[in-house]
């Protein structure tokens, strides 16, 4: 693993591509340093820094061009690659991440959803399938889908992955809070919301 | 702000925290850093570090013991300081994070959502009230809550980060993929899950 760009960067490229779409949303055509420091609260010289890893060409004296800044940080952070997942567990957060059209933006296809409820089998929502998980193994051979998002109850969690690490699933964005026991070829990211929180809440009282 | 331990090792120790909760519920007395660390794929020596950092007295020859670990994690994370919050947005995010009962845990209490669907006011969901947004000033007032949860959709979340800066909020756990304008006595915490999945799969082709 050759990583050029360090995980906290890359948070922070996302963060400001988010500006960029809304600056290019409001027909804005420049944007300083200075505007998205000020938005994000971080210092200036950060964003100026974080910006010069991307080899991006359009700067001109009135500041960043924003169409090609937004370029410059999609090619960087491979957003042009499309990835093709699927999400298992079709209940409030599978439906919530499947509504979620920001993601089709950073190259993220959610093709279908899996679940084993009778009632949301054969649904649709946001133009995507919920398939019977029965068919997930064939399906998922079928079409070469990698990355499997896991939004299934806790108690299901392990189970659910035995049955994904089975039908050769790669790579797991694992949304539930249980640490999941996978052969080491599988690659898990543990969405730990909780530990985001308390990042965010660790200097309350 | 004089931070002990940063956010990475926050992070990690919010998965140890997962593990050891797994544990306990197997009825397991003992843990070793090993075990810890084969099933996140990380260093044993990490594992020992982090925990070296709690003051923990729960060691024995045979292993950390769970219960006494566990109960180090949550003092010194702060998981004892019960912290008040609502969310914001009703949708399938809003309920799928006040489903989520594992937030209890770590000492988050959604007290309440909030929304502004009439066909949604007054229901409940786990125990929690949606009310009308219009309560929102003066319930969050009476009820001194400092930590807004933002699961509004992403046109609505500038407004709605408005109304709730007018209502007095301190914090904003901000779920929609918009960067907020707000006041620099407001701290948001931007839940970037496009960037976490960049992170995640940087490495693929």
């Amino acid at each position: 693993m050759k990583r050029q760009i360090s995980d906290k960067v890359i948070n922070r490229l996302t963060l400001y591509h988010c500006i960029l779409n809304d600056y290019l949303n409001k027909g804005e055509e420049y944007i300083s340093s200075g505007q998205i420091s000020s938005l994000l609260k971080i210092d200036d010289s950060q964003v100026r820094k974080d910006i010069s890893l991307l080899n991006n060409s359009g700067k001109s004296r009135v500041g960043y061009i924003v169409k090609e800044l937004k370029k410059s940080i999609e090619t960087n952070l491979g957003f042009s690659k499309n990835k093709k997942a699927y999400i298992v567990g079709a209940g409030n957060l599978g439906m919530a991440l499947a509504k979620y059209d920001n993601f089709a933006n950073y190259g993220l296809n959610i093709v279908c959803l899996f679940d084993n409820d009778c009632d949301k089998i054969g649904k649709e929502i946001n133009n995507k399938k919920i398939l019977d998980i029965k068919e997930l193994p064939r399906y998922v051979w079928q079409h070469y889908i990698d990355i499997a998002i896991l939004t299934v109850p806790a108690s299901y969690a392990q189970t659910t992955a035995n049955f994904l690490v089975n039908a050769g699933i790669k790579y797991i964005w694992n949304f539930t809070p249980t640490i999941l026991d996978v052969p080491d070829e599988v690659q898990v990211w543990n969405e730990n919301l909780m530990g985001n929180f308390l990042q965010f809440t660790y200097d309350l009282n």
